[in-house]
């Protein structure tokens, strides 16, 4: 962490680099891990906020948590140069950019596939709907915002509007009289 | 276009340089352009697939066609070594990245922001949503895997798919008998 505070790139850190400026052996580090990507993960996740517990009190809540977490870790990329920085630098490094959707993107994606399907198995999403579509809906605009457009508003309540108007659809009320 | 795809990085384009692959004078490139960001940005703009006519025949279609829009335009940045490139280099150079943005991203978010007030005002949307919102909920999940995903999976009906759930919303249709 102290390296990518420094702003050492990270083609130049290397176990060895690691070792002598945490003051240990190079045997200290390689008995957690097993190279230099999976280090990096690691100190990724630790400088990332960390994921939330879902409630549990229903598809509407669920989502909303998950959300809130996608925003709060957007705006922590904001503000922290560490993770700006080690961002920018993973999507330069095909090898590692992978090992970290892997490691890290994939297991969140699949925390909203088990929200979905019990939201569907309850019968509060439509039976019909794709789920993996129903993932891009939900998390979609939110990415965008916090990744795509570096000025995208990421206000407090992002979430619950986002879920709720998903939910809801944007057409207008049909009168139940008609 | 010729130096792009023999893969001349972009800082080493000089109008010097393009006028003498075009076999012309500087001053004949000058008359048209005011410098090289102005040229490149033009020739990712012809690169890219022409963006669409709208049908304007409601909110729904000129929807739908405007997502196909963005679905044909990842499509082809996969399969185009040019644009891959050019999207890439792009991003390494903020000034051209932003230049890209102002003269061809931000009209065609205005272009959406159009159509979507033509449909509040029409009674096609909720009078009551954010149209900034709105625009992020229909462009987001395709933005999401054309751009984000590598191999996020972008079938055809893949628009109609999106603008109709978002649209319709996610919730089971309630009874109108309770």
């Amino acid at each position: 962490m102290k390296l990518l505070e420094d702003g050492v790139p990270l083609a130049e850190l290397s176990i060895e680099r690691v070792a002598r400026t945490a003051g240990v052996g190079k045997a200290t580090i390689y008995r957690r891990w097993n190279g230099k990507d999976e280090l990096f993960i690691d100190v990724v996740r630790a400088a990332e906020p960390p994921d939330p517990e879902l409630p549990g009190t229903g598809l509407r809540d669920d989502l909303v948590t998950l959300l809130e977490s996608l925003r709060r870790r957007g705006l922590a990329t904001r503000s922290s140069a560490i993770l700006h920085n080690v961002y920018a630098q993973m999507k330069s490094s095909p090898k590692i950019w992978s090992a970290y959707h892997a490691g890290v993107v994939a297991p969140r994606r699949e925390l909203v596939m088990q929200v979905l399907r019990r939201g569907q198995e309850s019968g509060e999403l439509r039976p019909d709907i794709d789920l993996e579509l129903a993932n891009d809906l939900f998390v979609g605009p939110m990415l965008v915002r916090s990744t795509l457009r570096p000025d995208g508003e990421l206000p407090e309540g992002l979430a619950e509007e986002i879920v709720d108007t998903v939910l809801e659809g944007l057409r207008p009320v049909r009168s139940t009289a008609s």
